[in-house]
């Protein structure tokens, strides 16, 4: 007999007293996941996300439904977290879905695409605006479930060793760059590389690289990229948002039951609110540090970001015609951006504006 | 426990409860809560808060913890909720914590104070910057626990039957106009009245009242003001966000077992997360109808908004001098906008103005 089903017969003997009988018949089995990050623990918010979802289905479960939670390389390497999923592996996985990409571009709308919604409005797209299933759609191709997982808001446009002063300084640039940014971006002469964050530390202190865009404030602190590369750029137009991904096995989450699956549409929901709200916690606070220490935030030039816009559309056209998946969730999305923009515009945006002038003008 | 790590209290419990029969042994008992709502069916958006959190529960608890919803005055008055939980005449409500100000002033901050954060400032202020705890450390003077339910968003200005062109036109101005916003007004001369939705169309429409404002453009257009007030002004800067509230009885609170505390707080950061994203789908696809059925959209007179800006710090600092409780939330809040605005500034701010660039100049 294997250990754990000893102490499991005693439920039986349980059931036999009779005391709770109806309850506990209807109880839905012991269960556990395995979920890995492609993330290392010492990343407190992406990491950390992980660890909330897994506390939050304990809890919704009575302890009865058990997700384990592994850290980058702890059992399949940290990028190929989908290949693992769809395997089965592990039954779950938390990735940036854009890494993917490779398999089939419309991966990026797990992520999000450059020039595309911002984080409240991607919320929406997802939650109420059919972003979900549609994605499901797609996901089912590959045997995998996918919930969102929390998102970074607009990240930092990188770390850069020199200053952008025109669109001619992208010229022969080499760049980590994750994301549909990069190929959109060679349009210009950059040359995109995609490495884990581990490596790229060392690639931008020798020269390998000449500029890095990692996440925001709070994770590229830890990376320390700003002692080696002064010049930090806003805003990265190719992350306006930036969403995790919580993927999971086809055949398990079919497996689960209904219960256990709102369970996890739960807890994922509040893991992602909770991720986005612990960014926006330690963004202001780490980027108030980077500046003290000698870091300069500089925007990006206006041709930039507009031969960039112009470049991310001829893009989204080429892949539009040779993937309907992309094609499919691209006008999806960038419909629901038309839909949304001239609210956005009067109703939050020009709050936002109004209180910026007022700390500006110190009313 | 830590301020901001409201829902780590569970993995004691977690650990505690072992992996199988103990875990059985201590399931919980059968249980079933009322929560009203201050607002009627038909607003599918806050009503619609109370179900989603009602089946979360349901299924996170596996069906043993029930909570049954009533609509605004099935139990109790629409805005003597507060009372109601107080005395447990229902385990728990949903409401404005701002209708509740009579009390204490300090109960503007479950909801928003004019000039105060965003949608996503307030979260991370609730989930992550010490708030909710903060807020229920002064809620238990009142025998209540109370967590965020959800976020309109920045709201709208109101309806106006006269074009507003000057802080000249607000003195005599009779207007419905909820929070701390309309104290502030009075010094720019404004009358401000308190009525419960239904009251408020009749009143407009008969000219007791000259202008009115509710939610937004989903919420308001099913109140009709559109048909008797022609100006429709943005932005809200009384309400650049407004929190929903749930509050729990705090005896009703304590007395539940640990887990299905954490499942009323995962449950209610869901819906929140929920109740944000369908405003943000619904408000869009409503200002296009009002537009086209003749609302004039206004933005406020420069004038109106530094006068008020001007009036509300004057208000925060006499309320501030009066009561300790406002003014210990008031100057935690206030340090956290400080604290985020920078960031916001460079991030979502600067790529929200980017995007609006491009769709204006056609890029």
């Amino acid at each position: 007999m294997k250990r754990g089903d000893f102490l499991r017969a005693s439920t039986g003997g349980l059931l036999a007293t009779g005391l709770t009988a109806p309850a506990l018949a209807q109880t839905p089995p012991q269960l556990t996941w395995r979920l890995q990050s492609s993330y290392p623990k010492t990343l407190e918010t992406l990491y950390g996300t992980c660890e909330f979802f897994s506390r939050a289905v304990a809890d919704a479960s009575d302890g009865r439904f058990r997700v384990q939670v592994f850290a980058a390389g702890e059992i399949i390497p940290p990028l190929q977290i989908v290949d693992g999923v769809q395997q089965g592996t592990v039954e779950m996985g938390h990735s940036g879905a854009y890494f993917y990409m490779g398999k089939d571009p419309a991966f990026a709308f797990g992520t999000g695409i450059p020039f595309g919604l911002n984080s409240r409005q991607v919320n929406a797209w997802f939650y109420q605006g059919g972003g979900i299933d549609l994605l499901n759609e797609f996901f089912a191709g590959f045997n995998m479930f996918h919930l969102p997982a929390g998102n970074t808001g607009t990240q930092m446009g990188g770390w850069f060793r020199k200053e952008v002063r025109s669109k001619a300084d992208l010229q022969g640039l080499k760049m980590r760059i994750g994301g549909l940014a990069g190929t959109a971006l060679q349009k210009l002469g950059l040359v995109p590389q995609q490495l884990a964050a581990g490596d790229t530390y060392t690639a931008l202190e020798r020269g390998t690289l000449d500029a890095v865009e990692w996440v925001g404030p709070a994770d590229d602190e830890k990376l320390g990229f700003y002692r080696i590369a002064p010049y930090y750029y806003y805003p990265s137009f190719w992350e306006g948002n930036s969403a995790l991904s919580f993927f999971i096995n086809l055949d398990k989450w079919r497996a689960l039951p209904e219960r256990w699956q709102n369970v996890v549409k739960i807890a994922a929901t509040a893991a992602a609110a909770d991720t986005q709200a612990k960014y926006d916690v330690l963004n202001p606070a780490a980027l108030r540090r980077l500046v003290a220490n000698g870091t300069q935030l500089r925007s990006f030039p206006q041709d930039v970001l507009q031969e960039s816009y112009k470049a991310a559309r001829e893009l989204y056209a080429e892949l539009s015609e040779k993937y309907p998946n992309f094609k499919k969730l691209h006008d999806h999305q960038i419909a629901f951006r038309g839909h949304s923009q001239p609210w956005w515009q009067i109703s939050d945006f020009s709050y936002d504006a109004l209180m910026l002038q007022a700390a500006r003008q110190n009313w």
